[in-house]
């Protein structure tokens, strides 16, 4: 088993219940956190967990990245709509051969980062997770947990499985975590998106459950129609899905049990949405390839609409 | 001066503001009433203007079109969610030589009429009014209330002016209503629609004022949009609106008060949404010159789910 040590940047729901689980299988973990901080000093995290619960009372918890020890991998989990911080936040973690894992939402975020701690250090992710932080430290994975990751190259181009990435594998798998080496981390990222653009996106306008949407005929076909659309964007940008994965996700939507999407939660707690890296993003590189996505285009003009109001008096 | 005797059909915001103007101008009128008969047929109207506020103590109260007497002019002010009831309603009011006008929203509805009534008979119109009904029998006009008429012809073919559009515009006029003559209905409903489509439906998905979606840049943006779509919908049916009237629309709602739409006022008081008449009858007629809407599409969609989830408990 590989000695990676882990340094968790955003130990929300994502990230704290990843770098939870790694130090319970006895990984050296390094969580950095913000408003959380003095609580999860004094007492350490508390999972929930549909795989069972577990108490850490103690961790390595930080409020400056300047404080942390340079680890192998550099676990990314912040919201994107948080990266603005990052050019502050990765360098001083970074040395030589050590990675930045990017475990985040949406499409385009991995050039920023690239920018920052340079191309051959960053691998991207998606995971498929139904998680909360339902408290200080406390945090409610309700479902799933997989992730998938691949190695970012200039332009997304496909790239080949690195030891590095077969290292984190076995350390999350050690841990309990199902990880899938992809060698197109761009589908990756597209494919996650059939899911997400329709779905979170139509959760905040319809204030609706997927289950809500799922059982109405109109809403059912505006999703369809808007996965349709996202393969077009996918297509544009020379990255071919087939077209039975749009009836996979329908068919994985219906089993899901009634469940309020990311942005939804978002939306409800007066935080940003992440509309840039999850809609915008992929409107823009449609656009580059002179292809309008339509549907997509409104569902971000009325979602940019709602964010600002939302958060106007805050 | 005519001596046109009235039949108000639905005598809500519309119609009972109207039918009470031309009553108090001397006019014979008839209401028929459901919700508000035995309230009205004791108390009479009460009406709110910022014209003048005045009361009728006693009107011709009906619930039931059998019992009224057959008028020259057979005013149809309900919503279009009611015209199910319009086969029943409309023969008994039926004489020779009279007429049928349709004061209501969308598109589509004057076909419908004509099969009842004979298209001779029937004459559209739409209205430009803030009104509103805020109890039994009592009505509040905000402002505004120019009416636009013209004849109905099959397929909306451009039609003369009659005489009895000139009697009806003398009668409106001297109860202080200004009722333009139009040679072209056709083009007075899509007018209409390019105002009405936008506005009342993102009114209801974004739960906004006409003030808040013409502050945001994003929403401003796709009100446009689905402006310039209303036109490529007129088009496809052989009607040119010059572009220059989007403009007109935007500035002049820039001018309005903080503004609920007709249908976010439906959708506030859970009554069925006029979404077929005013969304779906011009999307289908552009589907069928094969020009897809799609932003109006998704508008459909989403109003159909809103709307159905809105009332399914009632």
């Amino acid at each position: 088993m590989s000695k990676n040590t882990y340094a968790i940047i955003g130990s929300g729901a994502l990230g704290g219940f990843y770098g939870a689980k790694l130090q319970k299988a006895g990984l050296e973990v390094h969580f950095l956190l913000r408003s959380d901080y003095q609580h999860v000093l004094k007492n350490g995290l508390i999972i929930e967990s549909k795989n069972g619960d577990f108490t850490l009372p103690q961790i390595n918890a930080y409020n400056n990245t300047n404080k942390m020890p340079k680890c192998d991998v550099i676990l990314v989990a912040l919201k994107t709509t948080q990266n603005y911080l990052l050019p502050e936040l990765l360098p001083p973690l970074c040395q030589e051969n050590n990675v930045v894992l990017l475990l985040q939402n949406g499409l385009g975020t991995e050039p920023e980062i690239a920018k920052i701690v340079g191309e051959e250090r960053v691998i991207g992710g998606v995971s498929n997770i139904a998680s909360n932080k339902i408290g200080y430290g406390h945090i409610r994975h309700v479902d799933y947990g997989l992730i998938r990751i691949g190695k970012y190259t200039t332009n997304y181009q496909p790239a080949g499985i690195t030891n590095k990435m077969r290292e984190i594998s076995q350390d999350f798998e050690s841990a309990g975590i199902q990880v899938n080496l992809s060698e197109d981390l761009f589908q990756e990222r597209w494919k996650k998106l059939v899911w997400n653009i329709p779905y979170n996106s139509l959760s905040v306008i319809l204030d609706a459950r997927t289950d809500e949407m799922m059982g109405d005929t109109n809403t059912r076909n505006l999703i369809t129609e808007i996965m349709q659309e996202v393969l077009e964007g996918a297509k544009s940008c020379k990255c071919e899905i087939p077209n039975s994965y749009i009836q996979n996700m329908l068919d994985h939507t219906d089993k899901l049990n009634p469940y309020l999407t990311s942005m939804k939660i978002d939306y409800e707690r007066r935080q940003p949405l992440e509309i840039e890296s999850i809609i915008g993003n992929p409107l823009r590189m449609a656009g580059a390839a002179d292809i309008q996505l339509n549907k997509i285009g409104m569902l971000y003009q009325q979602l940019k609409f709602l964010d600002a109001r939302n958060r106007q008096d805050i």
